[in-house]
């Protein structure tokens, strides 16, 4: 028999294993009458959403208003999908916290890198960039269809 | 030689070659506090992006403040990749325009769909949806990487 066709709700579990599997999210962000969306690169630990952005329109809006909306996909056909939208606090992290988080997106990279000789990823850390953020995720849903 | 690493903005043909190519975009909105981002399936002609929508948080969002933004991605790797923003106004189609919208949309699909006997595309059309929209792109840009 063919897989029962579905779709639905994602369960507080699926969603976490979307987040953890994913690194492209989008975060929405909206101040001064100016709504933008735009893709990030993120790590994700349970709690938090990080990321790392340099001066620039996005910056400038979540700092002026820190309650963003988050999206991550699976995509694989119109009828093969799951989706994850969080809404969140965007805040600035600095020293210890900053570091800590640079890691987590460092070694979200590297498993994402195809192998290279060991030597490389200690000799080449990735620039720091301007900014280390994370989102607390406050809210989250999940959806799918397959069919 | 291996070829030229480089990144930047896209030119206007660039642009309008990701946005017919593609067909998932994610639309961002805002009203009355809330930020909201979600993905949706697009038909663009040149002019407008076309999509349908159930009624839910993203038409009410959208009815309240019809100025949304607009995300296409071509992600191939982290360092392979080009996206398009772009800011439109959102307006909801009625009648002659909301079928054209329709037609439009259904040929997007269309094109999507693995080959299957040619009877199946006029016997099952796709079920209107309660709201056909599009959005006027009146500002858009684009970046690329390639490493």
């Amino acid at each position: 028999m063919p897989p029962q066709a579905s779709a639905g709700q994602l369960d507080a579990d699926q969603i976490d294993e979307l987040l953890r599997a994913e690194y492209i999210a989008r975060i929405a962000c909206h101040a001064s009458g100016r709504t933008y969306v735009v893709p990030v690169l993120y790590a994700y630990d349970g709690d938090y959403v990080y990321g790392h952005a340099s001066e620039g329109m996005k910056l400038r809006l979540m700092r002026a208003n820190p309650e963003v909306c988050f999206d991550v996909e699976r995509i694989e056909s119109l009828t093969d999908w799951r989706t994850v939208i969080g809404w969140g606090r965007f805040e600035e992290l600095h020293g210890d916290a900053a570091n800590h988080a640079e890691q987590l997106l460092v070694e979200r990279v590297m498993r994402l890198l195809p192998a290279t000789p060991k030597a490389r990823s200690g000799d080449h850390p990735a620039p720091r960039r301007a900014v280390v953020y994370r989102i607390a995720l406050v809210e989250r849903s999940g959806r799918y269809e397959r069919r």
